[in-house]
């Protein structure tokens, strides 16, 4: 499909039905857990007496040899086969001749693929938790480092209240910390085994799920034949945690946009992130994170493309279903790698610690802190909010910031504030003094990097 | 904006920037969680001395008594408000005057907001799971009694071999079973409490943010204080869960929809759940079921609304987020009430015994048996499969059944084929044969049935 | 659905099966367009003798009571009907007794719910054409008086150009042009009268659907039956033309969001635009902007919902099909009211022409004029941008701007730099050299407003 | 991406960065375009004088001969470039030396990417809307000869009325001519010729835009440089229109999988689009209606993640952006493959005469007529409606069909009923006499057919 066949002409109908019919162009990808799948299940037909023990052990040895050459050279196998299970026993055919025929027994493709796409999302699921995981330890150390650098805080791009920059690296600690969790549940559910269900309703050979469960290092065995060959809610589940994933990126990217803009100028990338133009010669682009960012919709698309594609179908497998699998390729590859790439953008991003300090003077973002030290002196908090409100809209009008108002000028708005009550206007102390958990003090925020790092250690 | 008003004029610019600025109309609805949580709050702010406890407690009074106003008559509050915190807020002043002034000590709306959508995300949660279990139960009720009730199961929505009907039922318990899990997946992560994170950097004051939570019943505290008031994946993920149970429903709405058509005639469904048509006299239409199917096509459109809502957003809060009340609401219900209808339809649904015992007839699904029958023979699967493949085309081409070969004919297949040969091909012998772990013999079922009703009473 | 009845409890489900099988909440807003259709209708069947001529009459003046007295009072009809249909003729039956059980005489809800829709559509188109015209009249309008105003041109949010802020406002105009393009063919695609399709075969009755169509204003009579009733393309082509403008207002939104930050600072809007914060006293954040921004997600939800619904289903009509209703309302109600909106929102933005000038100082955005000036003077362009990049990054390494440079200076990176070249790095005079046809030299762009004046007067 | 890397181990992040930044891997497939703008840019650029006519020359038959290389082999060029721009440009100085330094004078990759994908996008038109012509051409020939053979009308999946099957086969035809109309419109949309637009601003040399819009075929010259380089819509329109026709031929398929099942059997399939299974030996599935209803999510799922991309994105190029190559070009070929495989299997499908006819036997589907033929006997429709139901009503509960009841029987329900009466069950008769403009009576299907040819020739 994704091929580089076309630029005018067409190929004729029944080319591309055959094309399309076939899966092998992708699900080649399969092999190994394909290899993997049917070494368990020729082990298990030989242990049962559904085939002789040594014809097992032939099957297994022609299996092995050809994850061997697979493994040597994934690129080879570039033939006409109609998927690789077809594949696999083609070449194990050439390999020990008629015994290979034996393999299928008790078994269907539809339970195969199906033991194919989980066994690739567990695996995936690792490689993504490796991932995340990464990413997660450098937000930590970042933190951890910058704990004490002071940046003003955002609501709506507007200046809030000054925060730790180690707390703003957090807020994403936490988020990849559920991404995690989701991920943990998708695995769980691609935790059941399906091998056994055959086309759609079991055999009537006596074969042994739990002993193939057990060898493939499966949770448990599916407990229903029907559902197990046309059950892609893993595959969905997956996908829709990627999206989740997706979106906290998306997030992060959009920051280090803008702090790497010219008006922002918060951060630095390292060149291996950033790219020139083939015009201008001044440019410096954060190309990465704004690839990060639209793989986001190429993640939702394929959410949806699942979701679309399971909709309304009668059970049990149907052909929609050969579709599941670019998309979950997809996923899987772009999750992560957006993860690795940030987690070493990340790494190697320069903050600009002159910007973010400057970025926090004269913008009213301690107001709040006003108000609060009038609620402390026993004002209701709606008022203090209404003074605090005066005080901005006058320096507003003026010119000036608070920074820049006398003590006296303070008490013309109300005579509770005291002479303490000019300290509060400091974005370091407005930080230091949210001490609440959870809060912005760069003393929670070194709790907060303790509880962190007892995540990761979990 | 769902409202009535337009037909044909348009609203000025300045009305609708108000009314969308405004939320009360549709986050009304979290008045119950808004006030629960404002009562939690003030009982920590008075505990902990920020406010006296003697206003404390008239706080608490004032709010208790806007509860039972409100469960006294929900429909009331259509006012003027900006939401639906200010609105109570108002309320509790007119109540108990001043006091009412320093609840809002130490809070903001956007962990306030966040508090109410996670309460009310977790009662929804409630709410669901109950209906999946009731839905669940059926199921299994079901299946019990239509346990050795045999119909074509089917593969490509060809026929491919004889099932039992209580397998077919128990498919989608286990779907509903996964979904179950999901739920409480979206419910643990959204049982982090908010609160206390303020605008968005937590606050001065001495507040007992594990108080407030163990009061409101959540398993923990929103360790970041920039993450809870600009987290939203415990909406996504909760809506995610929807998308699939919508999915799986519309899997299920599928087959009602053919099986009650004039082909299959496999069952009818109750009045309540068909109607007829305006304009022909004859007509049953499963409608409920169609529109079911549909309301997939709803969530889904949440689902995407939702994540494209987050994307690209820099933290921490934006007013965007104010969008996701609506499908948060929309999808709580339609799950909900969709599961509630599909328990009463399923159990309801009559189960013509005839028209499935003739389907099974005549329709070549037991030809596997033949090729199985012939693997026990010694045959090599491969072959066994092409002896059956060439008795079936033979038939096909005669007009013949299975059903209708004598041995002497079979033989002339192959020479295996032994007297017991001509029982395979019995509808029910085959299916009662596929009794391996999972599969459809009703032996095998009733195993499921004890398993299903083992994880209903977990 | 979107109603208040839930907290906790759940309704029975035949009642929720009533209530969903019935759409009268939302499709009496189709009740103009289902009366007027009704009146068209009668005339027809009078005229054609299908029934008497005063029959005709009386329905019709009844009918038009009906819509009178919906008009007076549009909110009136909240009684409990299946649907509009049902409600509208169960009211004419009220008013003229039997002669109106004639009025359904060839014609089903199929083929009506179809002309209601179509008529909706092409008035919604109506109105959104307006609210972007009136768009793009104010961008017309700002951009002849901003047209010579410069600010920084970007491209991956890093300065690249200096360019005319007018130019900058035509850019949207031209989206919005391609936005009433595609309003303009899904209008013609809803313009085919459907009615006369009966349930989906057509009628026994000499009706006349060239007069219908002809009294209701359609280009055309739908040539096909069952596509006439089973048909949803208008209404999936209409809202993917507001997805589009959505996606379009979200791009200028993130402007003005990004132009309103204190680090840009390029835009004030007008207070009814913009709200504070219940918390920071400060705040002053571009809520509408930011609404609109995440309505984008709204109207691409509905988008996939229909789409959705509309997947796998079989001829003719259904009933997932009713689910249309209020995704399309939906889009309608939110593109018309966006767009209103962003034109009042633009209209008074009062951009700060001090912020706009000093951002292109210093910027290093006049770099392609250098390069520019020395492929002029014979240097293959390749080569002249290698000059260029290497001037810049000894300024940046120096802390110095382009403007900073000798001509002493600039011709130790190359003999070819005359007198002149020192002009090349003004922004203004940047922006007015580019005179290409659709460039940014502000007289290209006052051609560029003629044109677009041309096109508003089309 | 897409490629065979994984099982296990991950890419380093600066390799993935590198990868990524790249997108020569997919945007070679512009290659022809790329190509050909350059020779229309180069061709002006000696006209103009911008340089000289003789290095135009130079430049022109070095781009020549790439393309002739391109075509005699179009798998080659998998070499390490970042781009088809940078590949292009490279193989040019390998060919004509330092002169090809100067092809890049006055353009960006910005205007050249937008270009190439404008060209490949009208392209893409001509060859989806010819495919779409294609299965027209069967849908009208197909009609012409089933116009005569009756089989159930539908709706919600029950029988409805009786209807003609050339009607059901043209029923889709008009959707495609939808579908063509909307890839007129998406083609018109492209056909703004963006070179010259620079990285964003326009140029400074003298270059001549409507001398490149001629030479490459464009209808008008992109008249903001801005929008030139920022504007996808011409992409996410394409695909809009693709999720539309992929809509349609999912309902298509889901009836071809219908009427294939052995419930239904209405019609069999050739070979070449059918398959059998591993295990079960009888199958027959019609897997490739199944696909191309599967691929309705593959488009769906484009268009969400293009409208992904692009939203929220400030002006002007963005890399996000360069994701919209894959989805573009995975849409038109799945559009395009999709028709050209339903033509072909709607040309071979071998209808099942004997079984269209006895599935309108004794189902009621005539109820309608008889209720038709009381209203022209003077009754009120509402009133022939309820006698119409209680006879059906009647004949179910006695196990009988409408064609079974004597005058007699049906003067009890009505002395309206005359001999003649006895004539309207019949479903022929039925069909016949729906003779209303788009109705089913085969002599309208006959004039629909002449309109539809009418509308092929234009």
């Amino acid at each position: 499909m994704r091929t580089l066949w076309s630029h005018g002409e067409q190929r004729p109908a029944e080319v591309l039905a055959e094309e399309w019919g076939a899966s092998f162009a992708f699900d080649v990808r399969l092999l190994p857990y394909d290899v993997r799948g049917s070494i368990a299940h020729a082990r298990m037909l030989g242990a049962t007496g559904i085939i002789q023990p040594t014809e097992a052990d032939r099957i297994i040895a022609g299996l092995e040899e050809i994850l061997r050459e697979w493994e040597a050279n994934p690129s080879a196998p570039i033939t006409e086969y109609e998927d690789v299970h077809t594949y696999v026993e083609a070449r194990l055919t050439e390999k020990i001749g008629e015994t290979a025929r034996k393999l299928h027994t008790a078994r269907s493709r539809n339970d195969q693929v199906a033991l194919d796409a989980r066994l690739f999302v567990k695996d995936a699921v690792a490689g993504i938790q490796a991932a995340l995981r990464q990413c997660q330890r450098v937000l930590v150390e970042r933190a951890e480092e910058l704990a004490d650098v002071i940046l003003p805080g955002y609501t709506h791009l507007q200046h809030a209240q000054p925060i730790s920059l180690g707390h703003h690296m957090l807020a994403y600690f936490w988020m990849l910390e559920r991404d995690f969790q989701r991920f943990s549940g998708a695995r769980e559910r691609a935790d059941w085994m399906p091998l056994g269900a055959g086309a759609l309703a079991g055999t009537t050979f006596p074969i042994d799920r739990q002993r193939v469960a057990r060898e493939l290092g499966f949770a448990r065995v599916a407990p229903n034949s029907l559902d197990a060959v046309s059950d892609r809610d893993f595959v969905i589940e997956f996908v829709s945690a990627g999206a989740l994933t997706m979106m906290h990126l998306s997030r992060l990217c959009e920051e280090l946009i803008l702090w790497t803009s010219r008006e922002f100028g918060f951060v630095c990338l390292e060149d291996a992130f950033t790219t020139g133009s083939s015009m201008m010669p001044q440019k410096r682009n954060p190309d990465l994170a704004e690839l990060i960012r639209g793989k986001s919709g190429r993640v939702y698309g394929d959410l949806v493309a699942l979701l679309t594609l399971m909709k309304g179908l009668p059970l049990t497998y149907n052909k929609d279903m050969q579709e599941d699998k670019e998309a979950l390729f997809d996923t899987a590859d772009t999750v992560r790698g957006c993860l690795t790439v940030m987690a070493a953008m990340l790494r190697g991003a320069r903050f600009q610690l002159d910007r973010l300090q400057a970025a926090t003077r004269g913008d009213f973002s301690t107001a709040t802190d006003l108000a609060d030290y009038l609620v402390r002196q026993g004002l209701p908090f709606r008022d203090a909010h209404d003074v605090a409100r005066r005080i901005v809209m006058d320096c507003l009008g003026q010119g000036r910031a608070l920074e820049d108002l006398s003590l006296a000028e303070l008490q013309s708005y109300s005579p509770l504030f005291g002479e303490d009550a000019l300290a509060e206007v400091s974005p370091e102390r407005s930080a230091a003094r949210r001490t609440s958990e959870g809060g912005t003090a760069p003393e929670r925020v070194r709790d907060q990097i303790t509880l962190a790092r007892e995540t990761l250690g979990a």
